[in-house]
């Protein structure tokens, strides 16, 4: 690698680090004045390594303010898509965590998605989704209790939602009406997230279902410096 | 409508104007202030007409600031959607203006989605498209010239890129890889979009596709207070 120009060599190592994941999406990268010295080259030669990086959509420069890594998970909205194999497809190691499961009388809009009575009793599961330990999402799942009999006392852990339906014997879900929006996250969700409230998140809206019957109405929300979605027609 | 109580005649009065235009979605609505003499009832009143918009997705109230208009347009993605179908299905009236068209070379990027050899030449046109007067995205076409022969001198004005399409010959569409983002705007997207710095956008990558051949690569970015989006698998 030593016929390399110093500024190319520059930037393969920081751009391995980044894949490596010692620098995370939306963090910034130390100063031109720390990484001249550290590389020792002069602050143009570092300069021209990250405007490579921002031209391959690595990084983003902000005047003033430094350079943050940019680059994204690439989230599948598509019908058999899940957040274990998204993750797994990215390299990433996927974790779940449970904030919370309880039981809910099904409101007006739990009960169109769900195609189920108003007032019928729904578990709700709170999650976080972490991609190699960076939170990436909130979800919110309701699963109609008579196709999860017993869900709340039978459910106590588990890695991905698709364990969750297939332990009441449900295989091969659909995604189904997928709606997406971005806003600015509230406090709540902003801790949650571990993010900045002045950088956006786009929540996903959508259906699990198991031929005609919808099993799951979820609703995720992700950091948007972190994931972009994506799907296919 | 006199039977009905006072604050259910004001949640009506103003839930008609939002619809018909008179307040657009993403603006704050007068403050209780103005509103209780307006309707020449107490605070109390209009508090519980404002409450129930929230309760029904109509209003979003921040505490301290104001109650602001939520509706967002629902802008399909589907395989066979287009900016006009879209607006009609939401009884708005749709306009495109063309901003700027102009000739380059593939980039990389161009080409990968195009499949098209790099270096060859692609008309851009950049489009504002507007709902009833309130703008609400800003978008960069990509046609490839080997497929749209002449088009910098033969397209001068469009309501819909679909017209454009068909100008060439090329009917029934399909959009494909949809790719999808949510970010703060730059200055420049700010403006055009008339909307706040502060605001998220939602960009949407996709192309159109006549059979197999790539014949659109475009940039959608749309004001997310206005705009959400949705498809089906």
């Amino acid at each position: 690698m030593n016929e390399l120009p110093r500024w190319r060599q520059i930037e393969l190592t920081l751009l391995k680090e980044i894949d490596s994941g010692a620098f995370r999406v939306g963090q910034k990268l130390p100063g031109e004045n720390v990484l001249a010295p550290h590389f020792g080259v002069t602050r143009t030669t570092v300069r021209r390594a990250l405007g490579e990086l921002q031209n391959k959509g690595v990084l983003r420069i902000e005047r003033g303010r430094g350079a943050f890594v940019e680059r994204r998970i690439q989230y599948g909205l598509g019908a058999g898509s899940s957040f274990m194999a998204n993750l797994r497809d990215a390299s990433l190691e996927p974790a779940v965590e449970i904030l919370a499961k309880f039981e809910v009388s099904a409101s007006t809009e739990i009960a169109n998605r769900l195609q189920i009575p108003i007032g019928e009793p729904v578990l709700v599961i709170d999650t976080v989704g972490k991609a190699s330990d960076l939170t990436i999402s909130v979800s919110r799942h309701h699963l109609p209790l008579r196709l999860f009999p017993d869900a709340l006392n039978r459910i106590s852990s588990f890695s991905c939602i698709t364990e969750v339906y297939r332990l009441f014997g449900y295989e091969n879900t659909r995604r189904t009406h997928c709606h997406i929006e971005a806003r600015l996250p509230s406090s709540e969700e902003a801790r949650r997230l571990e993010q900045p409230k002045t950088e956006p998140i786009l929540e996903v809206e959508s259906v699990k279902m198991i031929d005609q019957t919808p099993i799951d109405y979820s609703i995720g929300r992700f950091s948007a410096a972190r994931v972009s979605v994506y799907f296919d027609n």
